[in-house]
């Protein structure tokens, strides 16, 4: 049994998709961060970031999203979110998922943040990574041209989940991820799952909904 | 058989150890980045984005540092680098590695290439970079207080090699990762491997070796 904490339209949303889509059984714990419980004693005992999302697994807290959706992956193989160790896709499947882990979600927390290491760069910063986070969706488009529809080609994938974060994250930047076509593509294709429309229902998204 | 695409010290150290740990047959490319050969026509057709390293993989080309030490962890599992999936110390080991590519290795790109997004903000970004590194830093340093000797406890592991190659890239940074006391004792246990003493010799390195 899973218990995922998550706040509405954060990482957690990641692994609330992936828990949907394997149709794992799981509880939701609403983490309000607006409120601070994030940093309440009985939170950092489960997650001493104090970020969102912690997966309970049999009691036992875990975190980090990509890790968590990966490891889910590997749990429910039989969703087939991830291809099998030994496929020839896993190298591309890891490669994406590091992709974005490394080069794209790590801008978007200067993007969001940019006060976190040092306040008064807090522009500068926050320019940077919104150059950065353009040139990661000019690549991926660049790639889902020759190589979509989705992340891997013709198969689904946690992938491709990670990257509608990812989008929908932009959704109020000066570039939108769906001002590229073929990411706007993507998008119009992930956001016809049943996983996206309970998501939204479950976590009362409506923007970009 | 493996083709390693690499320069001395950069992020395809961290492919080359785990070769070297695994007993893996392997040759090695050295690309001359100061010549600009990784923005070659030959390379490029290897690696779009210009970067070390590449793995060809049967003849594949293969990127993402971090995503080929843990494909290459499950290819040559009897090493075990890794965890297996389903053991209870899999939720842990993906943690950490993404931990290190979400958190800290980004930074140490905006630590040496501050300029690469926006050149006007390369000393904010430098400097917010620096403040990110040593708190990832005192964060990994408190775990192994608790949980170590290894990232994964008693289980030398990939973390482990990715743990090492960003602790040397540190080593001219104001704060070096070995002023922690527990991470310069995972240094000096990783160093005494016969993997590491091979990779400087093979890569010719002498710094910090």
């Amino acid at each position: 049994m899973y218990t995922l904490y998550y706040s509405p339209g954060s990482a957690s949303m990641l692994v609330h998709l992936v828990l949907l889509e394997c149709g794992a059984p799981h509880v939701l714990e609403r983490v309000d961060l607006e409120a601070g419980q994030q940093r309440s004693v009985a939170y950092l005992a489960l997650n001493p970031n104090g970020v969102v999302p912690t997966l309970l697994i049999d009691g036992v807290p875990h975190g980090e999203a990509a890790a968590l959706a990966m490891l889910l992956a590997e749990r429910h193989a039989d969703a087939a979110l991830a291809p099998a160790m030994g496929s020839p896709e896993r190298a591309d499947y890891l490669q994406w998922m590091l992709y974005l882990a490394n080069s794209l979600q790590p801008r978007f927390r200067q993007w969001f943040y940019p006060d976190d290491d040092l306040p008064s760069a807090s522009d500068a910063v926050k320019e940077a990574a919104r150059i950065g986070v353009e040139a990661c969706w000019s690549r991926i488009n660049t790639h889902l041209a020759t190589h979509g529809p989705y992340l891997l080609g013709e198969t689904f994938s946690v992938v491709d989940l990670y990257a509608l974060m990812l989008m929908r994250w932009s959704r109020n930047m000066p570039r939108p991820a769906t001002s590229w076509p073929h990411l706007a593509e993507l998008a119009t294709r992930l956001k016809a799952r049943p996983s996206w429309q309970r998501l939204c229902a479950n976590e009362g998204l409506t923007e970009w909904a």
